[in-house]
Order: C-alpha cells, then sequence, then structure tokens
C-alpha cells in the first residue's frame, strides 16, 4: 500500500484524487487545498485540509499545482525527509524546494474537469534523485495506469517542447485552413477524415516516409498558385513550412 | 442503375472499381488502362479494354488518372455528348477537353492500394456543368458513400489548399517534433495520446478556442529557452507559427 498526500485543487489534483480512490493498493490519506471549499467533495472520501502545517504522514506528497507555485508550496513542506514530487511538464525538479527527496509525476495529456480520462492511454513520466523513489513512482503510476517511462527534467522539456510543435502548432495550422475554409464558404468538415488520416499514418509509419503535397513533390506550379490565393501572414507560414520540407527530400 | 466507364489504373480506380462492382444500383460496364496487365484482375468481373477508341456507352465517363494526364486524355473521349468527369481535387472543371458534358468526383482522401477505404466516411466533392448531371453524380456518391457535397472549382482549390495546411504542414510538425525527440533519447510515442486529443478536440470546438500553449499564454520565458534549444530551421518556425497565434488572440 502506497500513501498519498496530495497538494492541489485543479485539474491535474481533481482526475488524481479519483483514480488514487478507485486504486486497489493506494491509501489518498489527505488532500490540501488554500481554498477549502474548492476540495469539499472529498470530504466524505479523505482528510481535507487548508493547514500546509498540518499535512499527514505519507509515502509521496504529489504537488499538483501551478507551475510558477511549485518553488513556493514546496518550500513550505517541512515535513522532516518528504518525498515530494511535482506534475509539471516544464519544471525542472530543482525548483522543488523543501528539505526532502523530490521526484516529478508528470503526466503528458490534456487535464479538463467533467472530462473523463482514461488514465490506461496516459503517459506517466517518472523522474527521482535515486532508484528506490523511482520505484516507488512507477508502483504508484502502475496503481493507475500503464504507460510508464522514466524522464529526467532535460527529457522531459524536450517533450514538452515537442508537444508545442505537434499540438500547439499543428492546431494553429487546423485554425488557418478553417480560416481558408469559413472565407471561401467550403465546410471545414470536409478535412475531418484526412485530418485523421494524418494522425493514423503516423502510429504505422514514420512522418518523414509519411509525407506527402506539392512541398514534397517539388510541384512549383501548385505552390505558387496556393501564394497566390493566401493572406499575407498565411504565405509566410506557407513558404516556411515548404522550404524545410523541400530541404528534407 | 447508373452505367459507368472507369479510365485509369491507379489508386482511385482500384477502389472505386471495387465499390462499384458492390453497390446496388451501378453497373460498371467497362474499364479502361493504357497498359492492360494492370487492370487484369477485373476481366472475370466487367469488361476491360486498352483502346480509348473502344469505349462502351455509359451515364458516366470517371477519368481516374495522373492530374497531368487529365486534358489529354479527355480530348482522347470521342464518344458524343459524353459526360466525363475527372477525379482531382487541384484540377479545374475545365481542363476537361472532350466534346461534351463536364463534371468532377472528387473524393478528400488518401487512397493506398491494398488498404481497405471506408467510403462512408469519404467525403465526396462533386460538381458539373447542370443540375441533371450533378444530381446523376449524387445518386451515384450516394450508391458507394454517404458524405456529399457540392463544391465548385475554386471551392475545391480552396479545400485542396486547406489540406496542405492541415495534413501535409501537420505531418511536417510532426517529423519535428520526432526529430526533436529522438535527437534526445525520448520515444516519440509518448506524445501520441496529446496528437490525438488535439484532432479530437477540434470535433468539438473550433481550432481557434482549442489553442493552448506559450505562444497563447505570451509565456516569453518558456518561448525564449524553447528557442535556445532548437536548431535554425527549427528556430523559423517556431518564431513564424508563435508569432502568427499571438497575433490571434
Amino acid at each position: 500500500m502506497i500513501s498519498v498526500v496530495l497538494i492541489g485543487s485543479g485539474n491535474v489534483s481533481y482526475h488524481l484524487a479519483n483514480a488514487f480512490l478507485k486504486a486497489e493498493n493506494v491509501n489518498l490519506v489527505q488532500v490540501y487545498a488554500r481554498n477549502i471549499q474548492q476540495i469539499d467533495y472529498l470530504k466524505a472520501k479523505t482528510k481535507i485540509t487548508d493547514n500546509i502545517n498540518e499535512l499527514a504522514n505519507a509515502d509521496v506528497y504529489i504537488l499538483a499545482v501551478s507551475d510558477d507555485a511549485i518553488s513556493e508550496v514546496s518550500s513550505k513542506i517541512t515535513k522532516k525527509n518528504a518525498f515530494v514530487v511535482h506534475t509539471s511538464g516544464a519544471t525542472n525538479i530543482d525548483k522543488l524546494k523543501h528539505n526532502g527527496r523530490r521526484g516529478v509525476f508528470y503526466m503528458l495529456q490534456s487535464f479538463t474537469k467533467g472530462k473523463a480520462i482514461n488514465f490506461d492511454e496516459v503517459p506517466f513520466c517518472l523522474e527521482a534523485e535515486n532508484e528506490i523513489d523511482l520505484k516507488l513512482l512507477e508502483r504508484l503510476a502502475n496503481q493507475i495506469g500503464k504507460k510508464i517511462y522514466r524522464i529526467n527534467s532535460q527529457q522531459r522539456e524536450v517533450l514538452h517542447m515537442s508537444a508545442v510543435f505537434v499540438n500547439n502548432f499543428t492546431n494553429h495550422l487546423f485554425k488557418i485552413g478553417n480560416d481558408i475554409c469559413s472565407k471561401n464558404n467550403v465546410p471545414f468538415e470536409i478535412l475531418n477524415p484526412i485530418i485523421k488520416e494524418t494522425i493514423l499514418k503516423i502510429e504505422k509509419m514514420s512522418p518523414k516516409d509519411a509525407q506527402t503535397g506539392p512541398a514534397r513533390r517539388k510541384d512549383e506550379k501548385t505552390i505558387k498558385k496556393h501564394l497566390s490565393l493566401l493572406d499575407e501572414n498565411q504565405q509566410e507560414i506557407y513558404k516556411i513550412l515548404t522550404k524545410s520540407i523541400q530541404n528534407e527530400y
């Protein structure tokens, strides 16, 4: 049995609390929130507190607070030799400022309150300062999930940066595609199947092999035609991505 | 019953032939290929020919040839008042050069030989020069599919250009994400769930509302950090997409 104290009242904390309460070998002994109202729904199921000096004893303290608050909140945890882990993709392990053992319990997924999470699909990216603590995090993650990775702070930063390309920037390209369609009275939904295909393809082949389109074919006539139809900002993006693709092949 | 002659031996022709042979109210009367060997597998199921002057009578002649060949092949169809349609996303209807009625039967999907197509999910983008011919194409598309759209040549060009953004460019961003991960010994598969999430989200909200990440948050510290970790080409793409996102919000 692994005992856990959860610190925070946001989306990550909400989903973790639910998952831990269901897990067989996890004892969620306490949840802390600065504003105790926000975790009132948990009071029938576990202890709740808004006093950081009254944290219960536990094997792991999971800090599910905003990135900016990690150093400050961790510095207030005074339990002797406490094992405190944060849950942030963008934060180095050394931002944990308590006196004790440190780790990271990062789930690379968007968490939205109210929207159920299938933890079996969530990649757990784990880090600790020694093998025993890392094994503890692995056992804990295994209680609620299946995809467990050892990822150090430098690798986590790389993941976070890659996610900007594959998630944030991709979404912006969808936005541009949507703009182009709306402007010309074409339903954007027509593109949904090809968007799905783009995703399914990279599960089977490398993105490099999956590349198609006028840039890859070096079809200058089509490229020129497209550029003539785009606004200045869209042109700039079209040119740079076309050039980048052409340099690959 | 709609009678169809199929012209071409590529992936589109292959999948259309299979679909038409299964359809209840379509009579695939003949398939033409320049090299008859390539459609030999069809000879037990329909007439095949390599002589363009011996095309059978049909309600529709579907030209499933490469974009560059559309004008040349169509000009050789001498059947009187034939209704010839091409299947290209990037080609204007007026590239059809026969003497007769013209149309477009464009399926916005990637076709790979051997890989089954679920035609129920394929958007059919149809164009013709008059309402009667357009209705005929709609009836034909309805025999094998479900998602039927009336899309003129200008709209089709717009769709094709949007697809470059949402498919080709998106794939290239996956390639960059993959490069960044490989270089740092991080398994790219960790990002699969967030990639899927990106897609699922835009089925429920507009890409503009779905936007997240450091660019949207105007988190200059993270942006600067990321830029310091990227190569020159990646930096250029990162900067331009970040700027474009920041201009939106």
